[in-house]
């Protein structure tokens, strides 16, 4: 594979607890970023270190956030303080037949390199149009874009994907030969994130239901 | 209320973006920690802040988490490094008539501190054994405990959740006055974690199926 369809290991990214679960592909490493909505992004700052949620989306090889000018997070993150981001999707509860064989079924992505913020209006009102894309494919042209005020309050950052470690367990319990008898239930309960009815505001009247609306539900 | 029921904020734990939003029940602080699986734990090793995602579970008003002697993250955090953990269950995504005020729905929970490992091979299968009744309740009572050489292997660790931030935010779409007769489509996206059919591993054979397992699906 050429450089673009993988993720090569820095030092920093090395899998080393369970690398047969480490994933190389760039593809996996993206699908992941693009289905989860929100990381956590850990930086010094106060002499502290720091683990804050917040949503992200992604372009190309690069993961970006949003935020207010005036918060911690977006200053120390703008003026370049060294950043790890992690998400997880987490996709079910592995029951094994012995109590240390249990294990989890997840995609993680972690995320090490600092994030620059974007200076040109233009650059962060794309970069916006594509996190409205994310939630909601094609209501970047229905909801009201954001003018010149609200531009100016909101940060918004990138950071490289280049260097990521990805890792992805999706099996059935692995015990050892000697705990394969034992009766005792063993197998996967399955997690995944559901799409429930959605709930209008009262402020609809008449407006047309978007067909991401209407699709929403599972 | 007393000092056991509320959450009182350090200079850390005071939320300063949407201070609206800031929960200081514990109560509630407890049962976002107890429905999430996964949280994120933020420290710095070699020169380097990281995030690494983790299982944890809850006892009384501590987190725990285990893992491998060995692990990167464990050493640092059995050394006493300072911690921030994070972690984020999304409730739906929040969709209002102008761009700027789209939001999401969330409970999340951010811990600062410092991990105590816990010596005692006692103390940490009593530990272990709460984190297999939050995966299923009653299960200690069936797998197959630890050995001595699988315990003496494994770290479990403890974090105090005193100095702890509460974020909630449940709520419609709020947008500004002018923007509430714009003809958009305005509401709540809801998403839960959904709980699908069990997958049996083949080695169950006449196994009897516990009722977790009949009871898991939606």
């Amino acid at each position: 594979m050429n450089q673009s369809t993988t993720v090569s290991p820095t030092d920093r990214t090395t899998i080393r607890r369970l690398p047969e679960l480490a994933n190389h592909d760039r593809a996996t490493l993206h699908r992941i970023v693009d289905e989860a909505y929100v990381c956590h992004i850990a930086f010094g700052a106060d002499d502290d270190t720091h683990c804050i949620p917040t949503a992200h989306w992604r372009s190309g090889d690069y993961l970006y956030i949003h935020g207010s000018n005036g918060s911690r997070m977006i200053k120390a993150l703008s003026a370049g303080a060294q950043a790890c981001i992690a998400m997880t999707l987490l996709d079910g509860l592995v029951l094994a037949k012995s109590a240390f064989s249990h294990s989890m079924n997840y995609r993680s992505v972690v995320v090490y390199g600092r994030f620059e913020p974007l200076q040109a209006s233009a650059d962060k009102l794309a970069a916006l149009d594509a996190f409205m894309d994310k939630i909601a494919r094609g209501r970047k042209h229905e909801a009201r874009p954001g003018n010149g005020k609200e531009i100016n309050a909101t940060s918004v950052l990138r950071i490289s994907l280049a260097e990521a470690a990805v890792k992805v367990s999706a099996s059935l319990p692995s015990d050892k030969p000697e705990d394969l008898e034992l009766a005792v239930w063993a197998g996967v309960l399955p997690l995944r994130m559901a799409h429930a009815m959605p709930i209008p505001a009262e402020t609809n009247g008449s407006v047309a239901v978007p067909d991401y609306v209407t699709g929403w539900a599972d």
